[in-house]
């Protein structure tokens, strides 16, 4: 099989142009297929401040009403989306950025109104992503770039979480192709003591995971990313890893960050 | 040769969803290979007006600051191409929205400054439309769904007009495929008598425009999509129309708008 890196960064990158650079810079020199992920960032809710949309959030998910769908369209696939694209063109990476509506790519539904209603908000459909269309894009040697952005087929565009993006991505592609997955994030890994940046855990597989959490070592914010991490892996994807965006090659070495087993 | 269409919108359908929405249909209807390219629309003027960003016009192109390259991304490579791509999927069209920085499919250069900075405006390269990449993607089935913007390969996006962007296309992919350009817009064609929108002028060549332009009969404003038709079909283009976005499938069988010789 041939191998295939997905590779997820977040807000926190995204937020801070010289780390986007210099990341992107390291994301262009890896050789053979690769795919980006990204996620938000801050822009979205500085712009939507000003357009007077309001930012709720539960449970760390936004709540997509028809407003903030049109802005995260805009702003997600859109601006940041685009000049990721450009950004990797001017570093002879054949950057092609897409929405889940793009080739038809990642279909969602929109999440069920249980106690809470997310609005507009997508949950990958079972096959939902289009692997076909994927496989031609990196066959004619193009890099996709992902927004953390769905469609339900019927017209309307869905807001989905990025990292849910990488992870169902991944394991899709992983019936294909050696799929590696890797998180960058802005701690070095999963770390045993949340105050030391050095005390990284090298691997953990669920029945450490669980111990952790019931030690409550792993703070609640992880649980998700990790939750997250163990299904990809537990669904044929590889490698999966978490780590640092500026160790991204020693994070594909396996030299950094915690892998997921 | 295969054949290929082309067709141009510009903002006046797409600030109206309803007319949207009857043009993608029938755009969604068309069998074979096909691109649309979209223009702006008052969408991005209002966005803007809220964020504080000012519409800047000379000779009926668009100033672009940063912060409004900033906005017209956001705008016309998020909002608009995305909701034009989830419809076309909701009509099994296999649409794929892109920006000229996607797959490197338009490289412009930023406009020099005469007596008018246009700021991040983008005139495409000689060879700037990297067909190997939009043939890739016809012949894996997606239709190709062009923003008004292209990058500088020096990770820049630029501005650029759509008419521009159709016909570019048009013209390069008219080496490997038959292809007919069309330009939708909210006339039926050219009119000898503006005020009658019946009036329509079935051909127009390089004399009769010649004529017509002398005798003061097109206006002013058209000038610049007709020297831009004329470009393409003195460059191969194998039929180039200008008519309704109403009439979509009479322009295509040569039943309605005018016709470019």
């Amino acid at each position: 099989m041939e191998q295939l890196f997905v590779i997820k960064i977040g807000g926190n990158i995204i937020d801070d142009p010289g780390k986007l650079e210099s990341f992107l810079t390291a994301f262009a020199s890896i050789e053979g297929h690769k795919i980006l992920v990204h996620g938000g960032g801050k822009v979205a809710t500085t712009i939507g401040n000003k357009l007077g949309i309001e930012s709720n959030y539960v449970n760390g998910r936004r709540i997509t009403d028809a407003n903030t769908l049109d802005l995260v369209t805009m702003v997600y696939g859109g601006l940041i989306n685009k000049k990721i694209a450009a950004a990797l063109q001017s570093k002879n990476c054949n950057a092609i950025g897409l929405t889940g509506a793009d080739g038809n790519i990642i279909q969602a539904n929109k999440r069920p109104v249980k106690d809470i209603d997310y609005g507009f908000a997508g949950d990958v459909k079972q096959s939902g992503v289009n692997t076909t269309v994927l496989q031609s894009l990196l066959q004619a040697g193009l890099t996709p770039v992902l927004a953390p952005l769905t469609h339900d087929g019927n017209g309307s565009m869905l807001n989905t979480n990025a990292d849910t993006i990488a992870q169902e991505t991944a394991k899709a592609m992983a019936n294909t192709y050696s799929v590696q997955l890797i998180y960058c994030f802005e701690k070095k890994g999963l770390l045993l003591d949340v105050d030391n940046d050095e005390s990284v855990l090298q691997q953990v597989n669920t029945e450490s995971y669980a111990d952790l959490k019931n030690k409550g070592i792993i703070s609640s914010g992880m649980i998700p990313k990790l939750d997250n991490a163990f299904e990809a892996i537990q669904q044929h994807v590889a490698r999966v890893t978490i780590g640092h965006a500026d160790d991204l090659h020693k994070l594909i070495s396996g030299k950094a960050g915690t892998q997921i087993q």
